[in-house]
C-alpha cells in the first residue's frame, strides 16, 4: 500500500562532520522517509534526539528551502535572534539564501523528535555559523564535503 | 522569534473546484505555513477536515513531489491501489509523475489534521482520477486552472 513503513525507512545516526564537530550530535537518530516513498524532490527526515544531542552545528542552506515541525519533547532552537523552545505542534521555517544560522538541541532529559523538510538542490551549500567549517555543493551527485572557511579541506 | 505563530498565518477553507465538484471540500480549513516563514520552494499546508471532507478529488502532479504527514484523527487514503487508513504519525509520499491520484477522506466523526508539503513548480499539472477534470500549469504565476479531459474549459 502507499503509506510508508517507518520502521523500514531508511536509517541512520550520529554525523559525518569532521571532529571534534560530531560530538554534539552523537544523539541523533533519523529515518529517510522521502526516500522511503520514492521522492528526489523533496528530503524529508523523522528525527530523534537524545538528551543533550543537537540536530546539526548552527547553519544555514545557499539553495534549499527547510522546514521543522517538532512532533514530540522538547527542543530549544538557536537563530542569531537568540534562542526559543520549541514543543510538539510548533513549527518553523528557513528560506533558502538567508545567512541566519540555525539548530536545534534538547537541552530535556527526555527524547525529542521532529520532522524536517527541504527542497533538495546539489548546488547547495552554506555555512557553520559558530565553528570555522562551511559545507560545499554538490553532495547528491556524490562530492560535497567539509572545509575551513578560508577553503582548506579538513 | 524564529517560530511560525500557526493562528495568524495565511488561511482559507473549501475549494475552488468547479461544481459540483467543490462540494466534499468543503469542511476543509488551511493555514500556510509555508508561507508565513517566507519559504517560495516548498509549499507547507496545515490541513484540518471535518466529518466527511476530503482534502481534494483524487488527483496526480506531473511537476511535483507531496509528502502528508497525519498529525490527529482518522482518514482514509484513496489510490488506484485501493483504500487504507492512515491515523497521526502515519505517513505517505507522491512522487512526481507517478499517474496514481490520490485523497484523504475524513469518514470518522471527529475533525482530523495533517501537514502536506509539496515542492513547487510553475510546470506543474495533473488530472483528477475520478472525473472529467485537469489542472494546468502556472498557477504560481497567477495562471492555471481547471479544464475538461478534452480541453474545453469549465
Amino acid at each position: 500500500m502507499a503509506k510508508i513503513d517507518v520502521r523500514s525507512a531508511p536509517a541512520g545516526s550520529g554525523s559525518r562532520y569532521p571532529p571534534p564537530f560530531d560530538v554534539p550530535c552523537r544523539g541523533r537518530s533519523w529515518r529517510r522517509l522521502g526516500e522511503a516513498a520514492g521522492l528526489t524532490q523533496l528530503g524529508v527526515n523523522l528525527v530523534r534526539l537524545t538528551p543533550g544531542a543537537w540536530s546539526s552545528q548552527r547553519h544555514w542552506h545557499s539553495h534549499e528551502d527547510e522546514f521543522v515541525h517538532v512532533l514530540s519533547g522538547e527542543l530549544v532552537l538557536v537563530t542569531d535572534a537568540g534562542e526559543e523552545t520549541l514543543r510538539a505542534g510548533d513549527c518553523v521555517g528557513f528560506k533558502a539564501g538567508a545567512r541566519d544560522g540555525h539548530c536545534l538541541q534538547n537541552r530535556s532529559v527526555a527524547d525529542a523528535s521532529f520532522l524536517v523538510v527541504s527542497s533538495r538542490s546539489d548546488d547547495d551549500h552554506g555555512e557553520y555559523s559558530d565553528i570555522d567549517m562551511v559545507f560545499t555543493a554538490g553532495r547528491y551527485s556524490g562530492g560535497g564535503g567539509y572545509r575551513h572557511k578560508d577553503g582548506t579541506p579538513y
